[in-house]
C-alpha cells in the first residue's frame, strides 16, 4: 500500500473563509477510543457518520473500516454519549503553487490552534510555503486530534 | 416506567428444541462495555444489529439507544474486533401454565450454561415450575451477560 507522506505546521491567524476553494465544519467524537476499536462519530457539513475502525495490522497496510451515513440528529444524539473531549474545527482547503493545504482552525477547548497538513510525494519533495505557515510540527503527538481530545490547546 | 420484574433460574439440561415455541441464534459482542456508551453487535438469527446505549439516568426510568439492522456479514467482520468473549447462545421460548421461560443454552466458553428467566406483573406474583427449573439465581452479577463474557462459565 501507498504510504502517505504528510507534513504539519501551525499556522497564524488567517482569514481563510476568503482564500480557501471549500471549508466544512467537522465535529466529531469517539464512543471507543481504544485502538483496537475505535468507534467515530462525525458531522461534516450536513451529513453525520459513524465509522468503526479496528486496529492497524503490524506492518500497517491494512486497517479494518466501516463506515455508515446517518442523520445530523443522530449524530448529534450520539456525540452527547461520546467521550469527554469532542473535537470542533472547521476545514479549509487551500490552494498554494501546486500543492494543497488541509488547514483545520479548531474551536471549544483547542480555540487558537489553527494547523495545516500538505500531503508530499516523497520526503525530499520541497513545499513553497505561504506566508501564514508557521513552525512545522510533523509527528508531534500533541496535536493529533486524538490527544488534543484528552489534553486540549487550552491546558497546554 | 413501568418496573421489570423477573426472576432468573439456572436450568438442567433438557432437549429445549423439542419443547420451544421459538428459538433463535444469539451471537453478540462489544465494541465498547463501559457503562456511559455500550456498543453492542449483535447477530440473531438471519440479521445483524449495532446497538449503542447511553448510561441509565439515576431513576433508571430512561437509557437513550440507538439501533440499526446491519447485515450479518458486517456484523461477522465487527465481532472480529470487538472486546474478547464473544457470547454465543441459543434462546428458547418456552410456554409453561400461562408464563413464558426464555430460556438461554450458552455455547463456547459458556458451555453447560443454561439459564431461564421469566417476567412476573410483581414480585409477590407465584410461578409455577417446570421439572427442568433448578435454583433460582435473580440478582446473582455472575449471570449477568457482561460479566459471562469476562468471567465465561469455564473458567468458575
Amino acid at each position: 500500500m501507498a504510504q502517505e507522506i504528510e507534513r504539519k505546521y501551525l499556522v497564524q491567524p488567517t482569514d481563510f473563509s476568503a482564500i480557501s476553494k471549500k471549508s466544512v465544519r467537522i465535529v466529531q467524537g469517539y464512543l471507543s477510543s481504544v485502538p483496537e476499536r475505535t468507534v467515530r462519530v462525525r458531522i461534516k457539513g450536513e451529513a453525520g457518520f459513524l465509522t468503526i475502525k479496528g486496529i492497524g495490522s503490524a506492518s500497517g497496510a491494512s486497517r479494518y473500516e466501516w463506515e455508515k451515513q446517518i442523520s445530523v440528529e443522530e449524530a448529534k444524539e450520539l456525540l452527547a454519549i461520546c467521550e469527554p473531549g469532542v473535537i470542533d474545527k472547521t476545514r479549509y482547503l487551500v490552494d498554494f503553487e501546486g500543492h494543497t493545504f488541509e488547514v483545520d482552525e479548531f474551536y471549544g477547548d483547542n480555540q487558537g490552534l489553527i494547523v495545516a497538513e500538505v500531503e508530499l510525494e516523497s520526503e525530499e519533495q520541497a513545499v513553497a510555503k505561504p506566508a501564514w505557515l508557521a513552525e512545522e510540527v510533523t509527528g508531534d503527538a500533541k496535536y493529533y486530534n486524538s490527544m488534543l481530545m484528552k489534553a486540549p490547546y487550552s491546558t497546554w
